[in-house]
Order: C-alpha cells, then sequence, then structure tokens
C-alpha cells in the first residue's frame, strides 16, 4: 500500500499498484449493466467480430485500473477528490484470463490558485497486461491535501478548475 | 435513437442522447464494487465529508454517460470500436436524485490513415443534471465504419493510433 505526503511527490516518482485478472464472467457481468455490445457480451457473436472473441469493455479496463489505483493507496490521503482524466487509450483489447497491473507516474504537482491547503497532482497511468504489453494509458489529476495544512479544511466541496 | 451514417457526420452536429436518474441506491452499489470512498459509500461519514452528503463516484457518473450515449444510438452500429477519452473533467459533485443528460456534438471527423475503411470520430460529451449544471464533460474517439466500405471490413482489430 502506497504512503506519501504531497510534499514528497515529485515528477518522475513511480509507484507499482496491485494487479487483478479479468474473467470472461466479469468482462460479461459488467457489459450486461455498463456497456452491451456483442464482442463484450455474447462469445459467439464475439468470436465472428472484427476481434475474433470477447473482449473486455474499454469503461470495465479503466474502472479496474482505477480500482487498482484505489487500492495500491493512490487515491487514499491526502488525495481528496477527482478533477480529471486526459490522455486516455485503449491500446490493445483486453481478453477473459488477462491479469493486468497498473504502473503510476508522478506527471505534475502544484498548489491550487484557488484553495492554497491543496495540491493538484497529475499521475500518468499505464495499464500492462500479463504480456508486458500496454493495454491502456491515461492521465488522472486529483486534489491532494498538503501536510501543513491539515487543520485548514477547505469549507466547499473541492471542485477546482484552475 | 440516433441514426447515422460516417459521411452525415459534420463537425458541430449535435445530438441530444436519453437521460437517466442516479439513485443512492446506485451509487452506493457501484462504490462497493469500483471505487470504494467513505463519501460514496457511507452516508454519516459522507455527511462530515467535504461533500457534505453523498455523492456518486466519478467513474459511474462517467460509466452512466457512456451508457446513455450508447443507448442513444450514438456507439451502435456504424461505431465499431473506441480509442480513447479526453479532456474528461468532473465539475459538479452528482448528488442521489440527480438526473442528467448526455448532449453530443461532434468535434472532429476524418478517414483513418492506417484503415481508409474507417472514420475517426471525436464527439464533445456535455451532461448536465436536471438544473442545467454541467456536472461532467469529455470527448470520446471512435472508428466508424465509412459507408462506401461496408464490404471491406479491415481484418484486425479496429485499434488505430493515428
Amino acid at each position: 500500500m502506497v504512503r506519501y505526503t504531497y510534499e514528497e511527490l515529485t515528477p518522475g516518482h513511480g509507484f507499482q499498484m496491485p494487479g487483478a485478472t479479468i474473467t470472461e464472467d466479469a468482462i460479461i457481468r459488467f457489459a450486461m449493466e455498463w456497456d452491451y455490445q456483442p464482442f463484450h457480451v455474447d462469445r459467439e457473436k464475439a468470436k465472428a467480430s472484427l476481434f475474433g472473441g470477447l473482449i473486455a469493455s474499454g469503461i470495465h479496463t479503466f474502472a479496474m485500473a482505477m480500482r487498482l489505483c484505489n487500492e495500491g493507496g493512490l487515491f487514499r490521503e491526502p488525495a481528496v477528490a477527482g478533477l480529471g482524466i486526459d490522455n486516455l487509450r485503449w491500446l490493445e483489447p483486453l481478453r477473459p484470463g488477462s491479469t493486468i497491473t497498473p504502473y503510476v507516474t508522478v506527471r505534475s504537482c502544484r498548489v491550487s490558485q484557488t484553495k492554497p491547503g491543496l495540491g493538484i497532482v497529475t499521475w500518468d497511468i499505464v495499464v500492462s497486461d500479463h504480456e508486458e504489453r500496454t493495454v491502456l494509458s491515461f492521465s488522472v489529476t486529483n486534489l491532494v491535501r498538503r501536510s501543513d495544512s491539515v487543520d485548514a479544511e477547505p469549507e466547499s466541496p473541492p471542485v477546482d478548475r484552475a
């Protein structure tokens, strides 16, 4: 479990996150609810599709990667909220039985202009499968509480467009 | 249900998608599985948090918006695959009982350099709540089959980094 303070983070600093395996059952169950497409929910139609077999919904892959980062401690205290996602690319189809692991690198850190008790941290996240192919990459920007301001909680929801 | 061909799309062209209401039950259920944070899963802890009450996971809001666009026909044929997401911003906390509706505008269309049977379409998606606040915005880039090439299916999975 990663533990960090805002002050410790520097661009280039990297964190290994835990991995997880995506099953056929999980792919179908997720897609039945969130992304109903033949190549996500129907093994036979998926065989006849461009992909030649079932592949995970890209929303599923993204949600799994975010969960693994949360489990790895990245989105726990001192992180307090998500602001956005940039440059998300689904680079390879993700098939049943694949194990994926995110690796996180600090892209940038700066103090919020509107809420000086908070830092704005952008993480570059590269998600690899068990054959070391990059299947997904994206950046997440979070609000992160500064250590020297633990008693100075912002009074309003920490939305920051700066 | 939106019906379109690649050839009909022009930048600025807009589509209204269907809406849906997010319930407290759905917020907690989603976050229990995908984004376990006190302000998404625990009504009492959420009250004491910066947000002053339960709010939806941003992953949930994004997944709902994508599902509504799929239900609205945007990601059906002739769309064949998603390439990526850009400039995603969670602009307002989404609370139980809110109804959200995506509005989609064509940002750009171009023919794939590597697979001329396919077009690359970027959609700007603005998700508003029932009080007409923008709660989420992002762009999605899709591969879209060109009408004049229905018989020219690409042989490999339609991943395109161009």
